[in-house]
């Protein structure tokens, strides 16, 4: 008999994208336990999360403020805009901290399935911002699966007439990985995309 | 560049039994995204779990009276105490729906690595319960593990003065269990309790 407030405090944490009910039965009885120390700085952070965070009204980033904190950054390229389909997307860009540019964050990609359109997605917006005569490069960093892929031809059409250069992420090897391991598809993907290490001479 | 407001919501999941750094990313995420859905109920939901849930005072359990539903329930058996190591417990135990009993919950078991001493654990609470002439059996629903069964004879041996008979848990082979992937342990006890299905005649 677990009562109503604790029953419904599991079932938000159940929701949560890898929780179940057993891990959100562990999670909410950890942060009862623990009132003081996690709990209520939890129920702070997630009070100034709600109040504050904001979707950027230009590359799509939630921050505190709009336009977002990378869009104002005067230290970034704008140069060069790169597509991705997810806020974690962009985080785990800026994680490699090897991207100096601007972002676009599209929101999904095409998919016919789940009926997913074009205009759905922020790509209107994208087209717009890469009419801007500063605007140089435009990197397609999104999935290597056929709707990541499909978007990315879409995208790739629809700025055909910007006058931007149009790049993707390169496909092949992940570091790391064995061979073994890796799927036909990559193989032969990183096959065909071989490098020259040393030119015969 | 993850705003200082995120990368606390972030830390605050990951912190959480089961969450890391990975999947705080991504519930802080989900939560951050569906504002209205999910994150203010939520915070609806851990404001009234902060104020209103106690521990109580009788049994351990958590609750927002305090003695706890359980302990008030008429319909239950004041005469068997079942004695539980944590709340997570008593939920398993209830969700059961096969014991009326009431609850005795200690917080923990003996740990000499830990340094955890009977003082530690709500021991002597259960000894004046025990006390009470309506209190006919002590049920140890202990782990089953060298401080789970340290504990359980500790107990055992501090109640044999109350007029109680004093119980646990059956070992064995798990329901759904295959022999091929228990423990030796678990078999070998299984074996020794073997229960009569037909007699000799």
């Amino acid at each position: 008999m677990i009562g109503p407030e604790i029953k419904e405090l599991i079932q938000m944490f159940a929701k949560l994208p890898g929780l179940g009910p057993r891990s959100g039965r562990r999670a909410a009885l950890h942060l009862i336990k623990h009132k003081e120390s996690l709990m209520k700085p939890m129920l702070q952070s997630l009070t100034t999360a709600a109040d504050k965070i904001v979707t950027c009204s230009q590359c799509g980033n939630l921050d505190t403020q709009s336009p977002c904190g990378l869009c104002n950054d005067p230290r970034r390229d704008t140069s060069i805009i790169c597509v991705i389909e997810d806020v974690a997307d962009l985080w785990a860009l800026e994680r490699t901290a090897s991207f100096k540019g601007q972002y676009h964050i599209i929101g999904g990609t095409l998919s016919a399935l789940d009926g997913i359109g074009p205009e759905d997605l922020r790509i209107s917006s994208l087209i717009q911002r890469a009419q801007n005569p500063e605007v140089q490069e435009v990197i397609l960093a999104l999935s290597a699966t056929v709707d990541g892929q499909t978007t990315a031809h879409y995208i790739a059409d629809a700025l055909s007439h910007a006058n931007v250069q149009i790049t993707a992420l390169a496909n092949g090897v992940p570091i790391g990985g064995e061979l073994d391991y890796l799927d036909d598809g990559t193989i032969s993907t990183a096959l065909n995309a071989r490098s020259i290490i040393d030119k015969a001479s």
